[in-house]
């Protein structure tokens, strides 16, 4: 069994040590150098399209990340089983940035450190949590978590997903008219839904017309799911308060780019969570003793679904 | 039995309706109007030194707060009980305040928002809340409240009171010696203490010495708890990470203060928690008619302590 680390632009080798600890004495190369095309494990975040396809021994490739959209993404991606990392870490690190952005909003903290810019002491009226509701988009590993914090930190939340759920103390919603209801009172809206050809744009002037006056977004899940003109022209109009925004389509996010000095954003740097390059590497050295030894895989993503 | 409404600049109206509201028919003056001297329950927050000494038909002081330090801060003060408010959704609300702003230096939003302004992407180290011992000083019903949704959230809690106390999952200090162990490790630490003539001042380079490299100080008890010029002073050598300030000793914070300009900074207009009028109304009045058919008081306070 050889193992391939497979990216684009590189940048895998915080991963390399962790993996020979992991896995000592089984090969380890990295994309392109030579052999690597011949392993059996492909290790990855984003190859470029067609070089799974030619991997001829390839049996499993793995993301080293919670998301599989960038895999495929690839049509040529080969007909293997594609496992992903699951982290409970992650949600809770995840957890603690979605509470953070949500206290941001409710409390007014946007304004206030707005005003302290420019040394202006002004109240506001407190709304209590109880009288904030949330919205959370996607109630996979991660997203259920967040709606769980919420939910224990006294906010009313409404969750969606495309598969039905039930969670204690969470109203439920799927579907289109799910996502109305899911959206109607909400004052703070976080999408952590995975990145599919379903969910690309989703963050548009339609779904922020069916939010009351106010709302404010957070965003940790893929800059590819917000359509940003439609964002920037809901907040101009004053329809939205504003966005915590950690993804972009393009990171780092351009010094050019108007997000940055749009009053209601705040701009965070991809930071929402961070998987340790320890749990990465045991979770993905686990898949390969399972692959050696025939067992069942684990964290094993869905094709047909996208995630 | 009459009431009367005792503050040195007034700006109390906001409790007239519904103390009315809650008390029908009992007449209700205001300081200085005529009458006001003869109430029998004098409900203040912060009366001209010798004002209650003055009215002989005085029974009761009521604060409308939490706190009565400005009430004891009169030499003058006759003898008589003291109550205070004492509201759940005070410790809620401030443990929002806290939990937002433990978070703000755990996952260093402070530097981010700094960068946001100078369109800085930089990504730090991420540290664990199991990993960011917070100290939490005062351990009352606010602090308690405080500790325990930070406990729940993950990070290691110790807390430091004049009284010794017992809760489970945080290790509690008292006494000196105490003081030193618990503020030995802490990254964030969180004032919510009484003003008494022992804690005036508190938060000085003494204090701060205690600390390790790198701490944030979250204030939201009363702005006479901190030596401003020791808290700059360590800010600016670098041994401390910065802080979150609410309350100081003149509110609104003059714009010429230097607190507003300083990077590691940031100032929140005493917004910590705010209790709701009709609250203060109903636990008023709730200690009127207990006053009136010569039941117990609620949330009276000794005198010897200061709280």
């Amino acid at each position: 069994m050889r193992l391939a680390l497979i990216n684009r632009d590189g940048g895998l080798d915080f991963l390399e040590e962790r993996l020979r600890e992991a896995l000592p004495g089984i090969p380890l190369l990295t994309w392109p150098e030579d052999g690597a095309m011949d392993a059996e494990v492909a290790i990855c975040w984003d190859p470029l399209p067609g070089t799974l396809r030619d991997m001829r021994n390839l049996r499993l490739i793995h993301s080293i990340g919670a998301g599989v959209d960038k895999l495929l993404a690839d049509p040529t991606l080969p007909d293997l089983p594609v496992c992903r990392i699951r982290d409970h870490d992650l949600a809770r690190a995840m957890g603690e940035y979605c509470l953070w952005a949500t206290i941001w909003f409710q409390r007014q903290f946007d304004r206030i450190v707005l005003n302290a810019r420019s040394k202006i002491w002004e109240r506001f009226v407190q709304r209590p949590a109880a009288e904030t509701p949330v919205c959370v988009l996607g109630l996979g590993a991660i997203g259920r978590h967040v709606a769980e914090q919420l939910r224990d930190a006294g906010y009313p939340v409404h969750g969606w997903s495309r598969t039905a759920r039930d969670i204690p103390g969470i109203t439920c919603h799927t579907g289109q008219d799910g996502m109305h209801a899911a959206l109607a009172d909400a004052l703070v809206v976080i999408c952590l839904l995975p990145l599919t050809p379903e969910t690309h744009g989703i963050l548009n002037s339609r779904l922020f017309a069916q939010l009351p006056e106010g709302a404010g977004l957070v965003l940790c899940s893929r800059g590819e799911h917000l359509a940003r003109d439609d964002l920037l022209e809901a907040i101009r109009s004053g329809h939205m308060r504003g966005a915590v925004l950690d993804v972009f389509d393009r990171e780092p996010l351009s010094t050019e780019d108007p997000l940055w000095e749009e009053p209601g954003v705040l701009i965070t740097p991809h930071m929402s969570a961070l998987t340790k390059p320890r749990r990465i590497a045991e979770q993905i050295a686990d898949n390969v003793r399972r692959l050696r030894e025939g067992r069942q895989l684990c964290n094993l993503i869905d094709r047909s679904r996208g995630y």
